[in-house]
C-alpha cells in the first residue's frame, strides 16, 4: 500500500516517518511506497519519497493526488501559538489547506470495490474549553478556546462527513502535548513539559512554571506515532463521530520529577525549583481525569508506566524492534 | 445603524427583509441603512440597497466591506438536498464563502471603542444526528448526518472563535423547518409541512407522507424573522458557544390538521389521506421533546399557540404593527 505523511518535517511527523520506515506495515498490510510531505524536509529515511511544498498550493495538491495514497497521516499544521497570533494563516493552513487535502484524496480515482483512502487526522485536546470538567469523557462538549482548536474541530467535522459519504475513511485522534520535543526554543508555552525531562536526564537545574501538584496528560512521541499507525489499521466503523482522545498517563509534576530521578539517578527534588505562573498552571497544570475507555477498547494505548514514558520519550533506542512488535 | 441581510432573495430572507423594512429597528437602535444581498433579488422594499452577486466572489465581498454593516444576518446557503447532491458546491458556498464573509466583516475598520459587527447566523437543527434522543437539550452532541449540517456546524465553530477573539459578535440560531414555504416545487423533502397548510386553507385534499402521530417542530417564517431580529439585539455575552436551538411548537400531524380545520372551517380529517413513507417519517416525523429553556431565557420565542402558528404562517397581514411591538 501507499502511505503519505504530511507535516513529516515536524516533531511528531518525523517520529512517525522513522517508525513507518523501520516497520513498513499498516496492520497486516505491507507499505510499498512511503511519501513524506512538508514545506521543507530534512534527510529522509532510505526509500522515502520527498514531496516539498505548501499544502495551500494547487500544484502540491496535484502531486499528492498523483501519489494517490491508500493511507494519509495528516499532521501538517500551524501550531497553537502561531495560529492564535495569525488567525488568517491558521485558516489558510489548518482549515482551508486541510479541507483541500481531504477533497484531493477523496477525488482520486479508485478501482471498483476498492475502499476509500484512510485519513488519520492529528487533532488536538485543545478542542476542549478551559477549565476542563473534573472528568473528560465522550460526552464532554468540544468548545475550542483558541483558533487552533476551532480550526482542528472544523476539520474533524468535515472529515467525519467525508467518512459518512464514503469518500474517505477518517479517524481523528485528539492529541495531548507530546514529549520530549527538542530543546530548541519553540515558543510553545507547554515546552516546559519537554524541557524538564531533558534537564533532569543530564542532571541540570530547572525552573518549573507549574507547581509540584500540577497535573498534566503525558505521552511520548514514539507512543503517539504507534497510536497513529494503529489508528490507520483499526476497525473504526462503529464510531460515527470518528474522533478519539488518546489514552494518556495523568501525572503530577512531582510524580514526573520522581520518575526522572529514579530512571536517571539524579536528585530531581533538589534540581527543580518550582516557580508557578498562574496563567501556565491554569492551562497546563489542571488536566483532569480522562475516561479513555472508548479509545482503549479500540486498541489505542498510553505509555503504560511513568518510567516507560520517560525512557520512550528520551531514548530513541529504548524500544527494540521485538518490543515494537508486541506493543499492542 | 447599518444592517445587511444575505440570502435576502430566499424564503426566510425575504420575510426578514420585509420585517426590517416595516420596522427599522434592532432593539432600541434605529436602522439607517438596510442592504439586501443575494445572487438575484426581486423588487425590494423602498429604501433597501440591493447587492447582487455571488458571495464566493472577491468583488462582492469588497462591496459588502464597503457597506460596512453593524449587523449582518447571514442566511445565504445552498439548501440541504442540493448540498448533499453537490458537496463541492456546499463547501464553496456554505463553508468557504461564509467564512470569507466572516473574515470580511471582521476586517472592516471600526472606530475606537466601537463594538465588533454583530453576525446572526442561520444555522440548522440538521447539526443533530438521527435518530434524535428522547430529549434535545444543550448537552445533545452535534453530529451532523448530512453535508449541509456539517458545513453549518463548522461555520458556527469559526464564528464562535471570531466572537472569542472580539473580531465579531456572533449568534448562531439553529433553525427548524420553517413554514409555510410557497407551493412551488422546492425539492425539499420537508415541503409537505408547508404544503399541507396551503392545501387545507383552501379546502383541498392532501396526501401526507407521514402518519397522524408523526411529530415535528414547527415555526412560522414571520416568527423566525422576529427571532433573528431579537438575536441581533439580545445580550448574548453569557453563552460561550453562542448557538441556540429556537423554541418551537412540537405538534403531531393530527394536531396540525385539527388546528387547520378549526381555523379555516374545513374537514381536515376527511381531506388528508395518510400514506406514511418510512424514510420521510424517520427524519421528519420523530422530533422529540426540546429543552429550549436557554433560548427562552434569552428572549427567543415560539409561535405560542398552534392557531397562531397557522395564521402567522399563512396570512401575511395577520399581525398588525401594534402586535409586532409587543411580540416579546
Amino acid at each position: 500500500m501507499r502511505v503519505l505523511v504530511t507535516g513529516a518535517g515536524g516533531f511528531i511527523g518525523a517520529t512517525l516517518l522513522r517508525l513507518l520506515a523501520a516497520r513498513p506495515r499498516i496492520g497486516q498490510r505491507p507499505i510499498e511506497r512511503l511519501a513524506a510531505c512538508d514545506q521543507r524536509l530534512a534527510v529522509l529515511p532510505a526509500g522515502v519519497v520527498g514531496i516539498e511544498g505548501d499544502l495551500g498550493h494547487a500544484q502540491l495538491q496535484e502531486r499528492l493526488a498523483e501519489f494517490a495514497p491508500d493511507v494519509c497521516f495528516h499532521l501538517a499544521a500551524v501550531p497553537g501559538g502561531a495560529a492564535e497570533a495569525d488567525p488568517a494563516l491558521s485558516r489558510r493552513v489548518n482549515l482551508d489547506a486541510s479541507l483541500d487535502l481531504f477533497d484531493t484524496l477523496a477525488a482520486v480515482k479508485r478501482g471498483v470495490g476498492e475502499p476509500p483512502p484512510v485519513v488519520v487526522y492529528a487533532s488536538t485536546i485543545a478542542v476542549y474549553d478551559h477549565p476542563l470538567p473534573d472528568l473528560v469523557n465522550a460526552a464532554t462538549p468540544a468548545r475550542p478556546p483558541m483558533t487552533y482548536g476551532a480550526h482542528k474541530l472544523a476539520c474533524e467535522i468535515v472529515l467525519a462527513d467525508h467518512t459518512r459519504r464514503g469518500s474517505l475513511d477518517g479517524r481523528s485522534l485528539r492529541l495531548p502535548g507530546i514529549v520530549a520535543r527538542p530543546r530548541t526554543p519553540s515558543g510553545l508555552v507547554s515546552a516546559f513539559m519537554s524541557d524538564v525531562m531533558h534537564a533532569l536526564k543530564v542532571n541540570e537545574e530547572f525552573t518549573c512554571p507549574v507547581g509540584p501538584e500540577a497535573t498534566a496528560w503525558w505521552m511520548s512521541a514514539r507512543r503517539c506515532a504507534q497510536n497513529l499507525v494503529h489508528a490507520a489499521a483499526m476497525d473504526a466503523a462503529g464510531d460515527a463521530g470518528r474522533s478519539w482522545v488518546l489514552p494518556v498517563l495523568r501525572l503530577s509534576m512531582a510524580e514526573l520529577v520522581h520518575t526522572l530521578s529514579t530512571v536517571y539517578g539524579v536528585n530531581g527534588e533538589r534540581l527543580v525549583r518550582y516557580a508557578p505562573q498562574p496563567a501556565v498552571e491554569a492551562v497546563f497544570g489542571r488536566y483532569p481525569l480522562l475516561d479513555d475507555g472508548a479509545a482503549r477498547a479500540i486498541g489505542l494505548r498510553d505509555d503504560v508506566t511513568p518510567s516507560a514514558l520517560v525512557r520512550r520519550a528520551l531514548e530513541p533506542d529504548y524500544e527494540a524492534a521485538a518490543e515494537e512488535e508486541g506493543w499492542r
